[in-house]
């Protein structure tokens, strides 16, 4: 023994063997689990895990500070704040996640991530309403319609809209009750629609706790591409979570989660003060038109 | 386009492609961190975590299951518990990282897991000396000797021990501020040691948590193979840090963690009551020898 072990190359193909046996170990120990879902999903995440480790020959203190970073990645979480989610999308796995659920169907709108900021329960608005709600921000005309990808119109279709107001936050993260710039409003009998809104900015996702010492660590911006959010739902056709995203915005493509894909990137008209198209005087607004394409239910 | 993606093969050909581009893209983002260490680690991490995702086909329902795991498992972290080593344990990943970083050495003993239960600053005995220090159990009488890889006995040598009562509990685990079944004692001039412990017993790791919960779903059993911790420190030599485990034990190769090795199960031999090698006399009692075989510190 002490002479094979002395010798180098020996001692290796003992230590190669000796690590995949442990791996082999691991995953015939979830064997056992009655679900077949769930023990596919414990052996296959092993596998990763033991592989990234020996990939990278993790360090016993490179261990103890991934402990760590995930111990205080939980423990950030709380009733309005989801780390996990953030690493998640700070990761792309959000998208990935979003992508390989929502393949391309036809011409469907494509989806993106859903992130944390809906709420559940926003205000109803008419067509043509305010969906700001007093949020600061230049007002930003928003029409379009919603259809199949037969385009047949889709009447009635629920149309969830939110955004950060200009100063790059949520109604949510002022941490009073307020409840602006989130509304919902539902398609008209031609599947069109049209509201006010706030031209999107730019804005930081939460970086105050582990995951911004991450990207500040791996010199990654936390910054997010200008962006509204919809999520749009109508019975017969699958639930379509996605963002429209400024031409030419400063953020662009390195959208802190991956969230950018060319077909959502819509050119928002800028127009001086003036009257806008329901007379409304303003002193600057923008205008976008949103053509939405949901796909039928029954393909996913 | 719609021609192209109604194709089931080339919607699938663009599907693939996009997962993949993601996947780049993601690990592209991190090319600017500074430290070569943290970019390695950062990309290799998104590598695995995206190739698990993809492998499984992760639906957004089990994503939000794993955001809600870790989520939970990171609070369920107190300063007297670790929810994340110990998930690190039961997949086995602890055990990978401590022999990956231990390779084998000639015939120095072996390492295992740490252990969420050491702490520091335990009481010194004698040679000779009851560690038990109250703890309820059998005693057992643990013999051996501290010598380096070339058989010279290592003088001095600082040997932590720490194990459960049998009740199946560290002494930390009560929540008053006992102390017991812990201490440290140095070896003689011969390199030799004696002292009295318990006879180790099977225990459950905390099994009240996430972690535990996983362990149930996934019909594994929480049980920990019987065990005797030791951590050996000298100037010059490696640090040691594992247990010694029981012979015929019942849970033995199945323990949790993963930290059963054939070269640190030993033969506790049993005695009925009478007289101990000191003199004491007891109900019933065991004994046992440890060898331990140190490292020298310049091989890792
Ligand atoms: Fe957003
Ligand atoms: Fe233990």
């Amino acid at each position: 023994m002490t002479e094979v072990l002395n010798d180098a190359h020996s001692a290796t193909v003992v230590q190669t063997a000796r690590e995949q046996a442990l791996v082999e170990t691991v995953v015939a120990s979830f064997d056992g689990a009655t679900d077949d879902r769930l023990r596919t999903i414990l052996q296959t995440v092993a596998r990763h895990v033991h592989a990234a480790a020996r990939e990278l020959q993790l360090t016993e203190i490179e261990w103890e500070s991934m402990i760590t970073f995930l111990t205080e990645t939980g423990q950030t979480c709380t009733d309005t704040r989801q780390e996990f989610i953030l690493l998640s999308d700070v990761l792309g796995l959000s998208m990935q996640v979003i992508g390989m659920n929502n393949p391309p169907v036809a011409d469907a709108t494509e989806a993106t991530v859903f992130g944390p900021f809906f709420v559940e329960g926003a205000p109803h608005i008419e067509l043509g309403g305010d969906m700001a709600l007093g949020a600061p921000g230049e007002p930003c005309w928003v029409t379009g319609s919603v259809s199949g990808t037969d385009g047949a119109p889709i009447v009635g279709a629920r149309i969830e809209v939110w955004e950060a107001d200009e100063a790059g936050q949520y109604d949510v993260q002022y941490g009073d009750d307020r409840q602006a710039a989130r509304a919902h409003l539902f398609s008209d009998n031609d599947g069109g629609f049209r509201f006010w809104g706030l031209t999107p900015t730019p804005y930081p996702i939460p970086h105050d706790g582990p995951v911004g010492r991450m990207l500040e660590a791996a010199g990654r911006s936390p910054m997010r591409a200008s962006h509204l959010h919809f999520m749009v739902t109508a019975p017969g056709y699958r639930r379509l979570v996605t963002h429209i995203f400024v031409e030419g915005d400063e953020i662009g493509w390195k959208d802190a989660v991956f969230g950018v894909k060319e077909s959502l990137i819509k050119s928002f008209a800028r127009h001086a003060s003036g009257p806008t198209p329901d007379g409304r005087y303003v002193t600057s607004w923008s205008e976008v038109t949103f053509d939405i394409v949901l796909a039928a239910a029954d393909r996913n």
